[in-house]
């Protein structure tokens, strides 16, 4: 099975999580963007959805697609949200933010009733942090003591994401910093540890919100739930 | 004595804070544009002295004033923050974000080795929250589910800050909740649940961090030192 043929095998998981009269939560990334046409697809059985979406860019696929996308403000709840990752392990907990949209889709993802997230196996670690840099979102006003004093204080590398020497900017106007964690980095201490720190937003760990992967693998799709 | 006559009084005992050589966060407010004057005669007696400030209206007259500013990001440390408060107990814990600019000032409140406030006795509170909404700085993509999450969770009432009807926008371009809070609300409690939610980029409160206090009374200018 290629790579296309298996991503679409897990989007095609990740679509029966749906049923009519769902507020929905979409994701970003090209996973997702396969997801996209599948769900407008449910729309043509008279399925009705309204989406609410992790990025701009996302909404307005969406929105040509068809489907109905509202505000975040709009919604008192979602029903389900369907997303990528970056990295997962075996308790489900997450880095994410590659795509630099960690704070939109944790807003999301954190207030579905049911998160699902789509991966393929290479996302798989012993450990977060084993192959991704955690990405955390701080305000631009004072960057770069964050960006020093984290390093100080955990030894770990940051640097601040640039797109062709450029500083990334996020939907929402901050930058975002890669810190490259120690091996074996508890999430939870170092997330508690980050928050703390004036200048950070959020950070790229998503922990106990995950419900379910669907996990592409070579021999097909793999199913992991919460226990 | 009449209330700029001791307000005056006050900046005088704040400005014997500052020597020569030091690094200086500089606040906001009316009290602090009295100091600023002062600040820049020290100059006049060959007093050498940068600042770091908490708002870009503080910059602005400091630089008018001959008073040498620099970004926050290109100094290591700050020897002393002079700044306002809201409200203040006898802990010396604080509420501030009347002026909307709270993020910046705990960023250099909490880098300065000694944080030294200056208030009237009015400010003087038995609990914070008695007399002053607690400001919250939060990002604009989930303003009002972060809103609707605070009443629900504590039964505070919370708005947002408006200027002359329209949304009240911080320098760093977020919004301002003014949360109203309980009588007796513990602020450690409530600062660790506000700070987890994802949205949220400060609170106003400033705990632990206060040296001194420098209160104008009716009386005269009283002292309070962190024990």
């Amino acid at each position: 099975m290629d790579i296309k043929e298996l991503k679409l095998k897990t989007v095609d998981d990740a679509v029966t999580e749906i049923k009519d009269g769902m507020i929905v939560g979409i994701g970003t990334g090209s996973t997702i963007e396969l997801l996209l046409p599948k769900i407008a697809a449910l729309l043509n059985d008279g399925t009705q959805i309204t989406g609410v979406c992790t990025s701009n860019k996302t909404a307005l696929i969406a929105k040509e697609l068809g489907i109905k996308i509202v505000d975040v403000n709009d919604v008192d709840y979602i029903d389900v949200a369907i997303d990528g990752a970056d990295e997962f392990d075996s308790d489900l907990n997450l880095i994410k933010g590659g795509g630099g949209a960690l704070f939109r889709e944790k807003v999301i993802d954190d207030m579905a009733e049911r998160f699902v997230v789509i991966a393929d196996e290479t996302k798989f670690v012993d450990y977060l942090g084993q192959t991704f840099k955690l990405p955390v979102e701080v305000d631009k006003f004072n960057w770069l003591l964050v960006s020093k004093k984290i390093t100080k204080d955990t030894q770990a590398v940051v640097s601040r994401r640039n797109v062709e020497d450029i500083p990334f900017v996020t939907d929402n106007g901050n930058y975002i910093l890669d810190v490259e964690l120690l091996p074996h980095t508890n999430p939870y201490e170092m997330h508690e540890y980050l928050i703390h720190l004036t200048g950070v937003l959020e950070t790229g760990y998503f922990l106990d919100v995950t419900d379910r992967v669907i996990v592409g693998t070579k021999e097909g799709v793999k199913i992991l739930d919460k226990e």
